[in-house]
């Protein structure tokens, strides 16, 4: 067992619906010294790749985000969920069903920084439906960049996300791998 | 002249209305390695304090906070500013004008991860008009939590928001302290 899973196990909550609060350590309150293990390891499984840019989505895809790019010494952008007045009137953006938000959300990139030919890296902090992830995938090859790999802190495979992604051909990988939330019990793929 | 200050001038652009976009190295993409190298200088700075925790705003404070914070070894929390379902009802909650989006935001900050007795360290990228770290240190203060010093990646002297921090009676810092942005001329503080 991994040090996310043993921290998931010991302060994660069920709230029912499928989801999990991990706020004392990846959602609100975050711990930087496990932020930056996952990076670490997420390096460690990407670093073949080739990327060149590592890409997530605002809020809580930028820590594990940062901390994975800082490892493979590469740039982020995260998807704005606004468009802030400093980004240009032509952007890339998408929509995508928000699980925790239960509406729709806007993901916007400025063509400033994603660019034609780029190899993007995916990394967020959950990997549920795929909804997110996958409106990411669409920003990019808007851009004309190719994906070539998504990285989750935390899968929950039973939302099938896993096989909503398989389309984009890319390695799938998460840190922990949960199985079943059910009757109170958080439980991982072996 | 540090390396913040020479990717402003490299990059930074003058928007006019005293704004200051940074959007390829702070703001939608992010430098992780010069974000790296900031946390570390805060951390040196503010090594003394006895900080236990470091209290940012999402979106843009989060990248500088944890890298700070990881230098610190101490647990990060930002203020939300939507409420998500993970939040107990009960919260901490408080407005912040924004600068970049011309109206009122709530800042949010869970009792769970806020304790009485902190000693708190903020950290954002901009220090402007000095409102929303005033909100920061209100959450702080409506937890009990005692605010020990603010650290800022850009400071605008020119919006005048260390004076009106002055009240906090901290040590307040700034990594690149812009003196002026007119005529098309980013000044630094010598």
């Amino acid at each position: 067992m991994n040090e996310l899973q043993e921290r998931i196990l010991r302060e994660g909550q069920i709230l029912g619906n499928g989801i999990l609060k991990v706020d004392s350590f990846v959602n609100h309150q975050v711990d930087p010294r496990l932020m930056d293990a996952c990076g670490k390891e997420f390096a460690r499984r990407f670093s073949r790749l080739g990327a060149t840019k590592v890409l997530t989505a605002e809020i809580s895809g930028i820590a594990p985000a940062v901390t994975t790019a800082l490892h493979l010494d590469l740039p982020v952008v995260y998807a704005r969920k606004t468009k802030p007045i400093t980004m240009p009137d032509q952007v890339y953006l998408t929509l995508a069903p928000s699980h925790t938000k239960g509406r729709m959300v806007e993901l916007i990139v400025s063509p400033e920084y994603l660019a034609n030919g780029e190899r993007v890296l995916i990394i967020d902090d959950f990997l549920a439906s795929g909804q997110t992830i996958l409106g990411l995938a669409r920003l990019a090859e808007a851009a004309g960049s190719r994906i070539v790999g998504v990285g989750a802190l935390i899968e929950k495979v039973f939302e099938g996300g896993r096989t909503v992604l398989k389309s984009l051909g890319v390695p799938i990988e998460s840190i922990a791998c949960i199985k079943s939330l059910e009757d109170g019990k958080i439980e991982f793929v072996e």
